[in-house]
């Protein structure tokens, strides 16, 4: 602290700088800066130099359709001005290191899981009422596949015959989409809608936390039936790892729901186990991995690992089935079962303290079976304070969270706070997520900023990017960059660093997966520094 | 911090309330708390379930005008609710303390002001070009009182021989106000708008901090004329006062802008300097004392202090002018000036650094003087993360401010948080002025629990009500209560103990106050009791 007064304008200066620098100090990529490669820090400046001419030129070209623009805007609303920024298609090329907070239901661009739904014979669809103009705006597909003996030959979603919750092939119901609904397109754009939030919804007719959260809810009701269909699974992981890699990340931590117990095999039968869920997982990093291989860019991926997550919402005694079909795919893949969660809308579904009795039994048997399968709790991600969502952050704190998934509420803990710098509990923060769930209006009230400058380790996700449309990392290092004049380049490489070092891989996995991702950041501050001059 | 693991539910329940019993000391109603009477702990638990009872019916009535509704919402969108509740009604009654930031040009109802323009035959009013129905909806009318031999003749604002910018008498314009404006009452909105933030600018067409400063700007080009005239002048802080105590405030120290150097004489000559407007304000307080003495209520109000304030825009030599008046005020009225602040939009005016020698030289002169006049600064009002505005921060604390006003960004600061609260520099915290101004977009985003949770003290304050519409400091206590379940009575309490702990009162006169303060909580207290059995 500074001395009462002074002697003169150069003390005062000299003491304002150390004082501001003794702040900065607290923030993790301090170190960084100050151990900072020439090209670094040359990329620095030129990322700086490439915002701030932004924001006085794209950034302030105000339109009838965006009346209020600025840099880390509603993310819905500038998704399509953002893209075309130089900024943007810089960290497109960015190694951003892990992705830690993924739900793998919203993780493919739904135009090709469509595209995947519709060249499955077996696929259906239903409504529950005959869909037409009206009904459309607020009915939803029910999507599942049937065995060949129960496949439909019904005509149309839209035919007056039409019986509510009869089945239809996808196809037939698409080609017979009617006319005053669009045809064939009208169908991929209603499906679309179904499973993406809009910007009119998230900033208008939804623009509460909990609204939203009812659209977002049900873009999952659409989507369990066209991802949880063996087929699709897989290419559906694939799509979703060979995404990622172009996107600059190279090892991903997936939370996959668990709940439905089971998924429809090839033939249409719902009999597949979550063992086999896990298998096919497997068997998708080794492919992307030999593809990989095969390009020479072995680097670019370095595997992928399951946080076993159940929503919310079971009692206690179906909690207990779920943990223990974990622990037995644990013992199964000791090395892709990584994690255990508890996700959905912490606001209204059962707070962590619900699944006591189970969270500690859960410990205490993993202790038996001498394996560990760390808690990596979603908490926090609410507006309240002192609410029970709000109270998870000490519940997931006390029973030694890895990590803490979104942790919105983190900053009015001072005490927990404190725990997670100390003990290094990195904080999963989703930007563009809780932007469209309607917990800040826009990055400018994030709360990134007063944990990053607390000094508490940070990881961007994604969380639902395929319902958000902030597919990969880039959108959301590109919202938390232009939000702050203190972040910098060499934050987002601590922060993508950081992913690397606050992953649950072992110790020599993850030597070398920093090792590689130094490498790659130095080469990618090269070609930054190359633009620039 | 916890154990690793727990042998029982029992013991894991006991750890976890004590874990959060230690975060909960923090805050500083937590003594207050222990040694809560009963009468207060039994109002706190009432104001609780109102709370609970009005969220789930009041705040869950939507309807076509307010299609999102919920507590701590838009305050210009839910003004006309909130004043319904029976919450609010029953925090009109509360003893608030004191009201710590509090701008003098906006304190006053509008209409009221208005009210005591038209009883002035001096005063007049003129347009930049001829007021029709379509330049009306960006004209701002300009205020001034005339000297009686310059008196206008002239017969309306909206006559085809009007001349832009030629004075007309007020009565008169407003009399001759056309009838498809409106006639006179169309006046009266018209000037209204003008003076107000509407919730169609602050929540449509200024919907970002820079645009609604723009507006907000404006009501002060407007109200400057209304207000700064001898004779309306003395009834405006006489007003203000009135309606304070009326609001419960018993104590003011409120900032006024001495940039305009000399207001009207009763005469209309622009020719009366700042002492004489700070003995008018003495004037009125003994007055209002005096008033209160004869109904029985010197308890009511304690007085009232100034915070010499300066908009940043001037150059140093000019603010040079403004210290050394300053200086000389409080030589001349020692217990009247309490403070010196620089005010306005920090965003885009000038930052503390740009006066750093004349702060500095002002702080010397001081010590020669043998007097003292503590800085109280405006720092960090913004959404900036390491801008200029955010800065301020920093040289607020550097040059040891008293209390900050507003504090916005301080949440993204751990070092000056923990010099707030280690050295008591309390935060004047503006809720309702931060949501207008566009910082949050409701309570439940602001950032004032994390400060409160922090142990930080804070003062609640209202800003410019009268541009605002949140008249008092219940609207502002309202909206805090009703958006945290941590908050309760008891932490109101606290916020109000410490206005007048934090406030520039000598160490006698504060113990009288805080004295009057206990008593006439302890009043209130048992007045929500009786209401709640």
């Amino acid at each position: 602290m500074a001395e009462p007064s002074f002697s003169s304008i150069h003390e005062y200066i000299a003491k304002r700088e150390a004082f501001i620098n003794d702040e900065r100090t607290l923030r993790r990529e301090h170190a960084r800066l100050k151990a900072c490669s020439d090209v670094e820090a040359q990329a620095d400046r030129i990322i700086r130099k490439i915002r701030k001419e932004e924001a006085l030129t794209i950034w302030s070209e105000e339109s009838d359709s965006i009346p209020h623009i600025f840099p880390g805007m509603e993310f819905l609303t500038s998704r399509d001005i953002i893209v075309k920024t130089k900024l943007f298609n810089i960290l497109t090329k960015m190694p951003k290191g892990a992705l830690l907070h993924a739900h793998l239901d919203a993780m493919v661009n739904t135009r090709t899981l469509l595209r995947l739904a519709l060249q499955q014979p077996h696929m259906h669809v239903r409504v529950p009422s005959v869909l037409n103009s009206s009904s459309i705006k607020t009915m939803l597909p029910e999507f599942s596949v049937c065995p060949e003996e129960e496949w439909s030959s019904l005509p149309s979603l839209a035919d007056a015959s039409y019986s509510p919750g009869e089945w239809v092939k996808i196809q037939q119901a698409r080609r017979s989409f009617p006319p005053e609904l669009g045809g064939p397109q009208g169908f991929d754009d209603w499906v679309i809608g179904c499973l993406t939030i809009n910007p009119a919804e998230a900033y208008g007719t939804h623009r509460t936390t909990d609204k939203i959260w009812k659209k977002f809810t049900d873009t999952f009701r659409v989507s369990i039936g066209l991802i949880r269909y063996q087929p699709i699974w897989s290419q559906y992981i694939k799509e979703f790892f060979l995404a990622s890699v172009e996107d600059g990340i190279s090892y991903i931590e997936a939370r996959i729901n668990f709940g439905p117990k089971t998924m429809f095999n090839a033939e249409g039968y719902n009999i597949v186990p979550g063992r086999e869920w896990v298998r096919i997982f497997c068997r998708v990093i080794r492919e992307v991995k030999q593809e990989m291989k095969e390009q020479g860019r072995q680097d670019a991926f370095l595997g992928a690992r399951i946080i076993y997550s159940i929503i919310r919402i079971y009692t206690p005694e179906e909690m207990d089935w779920y943990m223990e079909e974990c622990l037995a795919l644990k013992q199964e893949f000791p090395d892709i079962i990584a994690g255990f969660d508890l996700v959905g809308h912490e606001d209204s579904l059962y707070p962590l303290t619900h699944y006591l009795p189970q969270l500690l039994h859960f410990q205490k048997r993993q202790k038996e079976l001498g394996i560990h399968i760390p808690f990596i709790f979603h908490a926090g991600e609410t507006l309240g304070d002192g609410t029970p969502a709000d109270g998870n952050l000490y519940d997931a704190i006390l029973l030694e969270t890895k990590r803490i998934g979104h942790g919105f509420s983190l900053a009015k803990h001072p005490k927990l706070m404190d725990i997670c710098k100390t003990k290094g509990i990195a904080i999963e923060m989703c930007p563009i997520s809780n932007e469209i769930l309607r917990l800040t209006s826009s990055m400018l009230m994030h709360p990134l900023p007063i944990i990053v400058n607390h000094g508490i380790p940070v990881v961007l996700c994604s969380d639902d990017p395929a319902v958000f449309g902030n597919m990969g990392l880039t959108f959301d290092y590109f919202q938390v960059l232009v939000s702050s004049e203190l972040t910098g380049l060499t934050t987002l490489g601590q922060i993508a660093r950081d992913s690397i070092e606050y992953s649950t891989l072992d110790y020599e996995t993850k030597s070398k997966a920093l090792a590689v991702w130094e490498k790659r950041w130095h080469e990618f501050c090269k070609e930054v520094v190359a633009l620039g001059t």
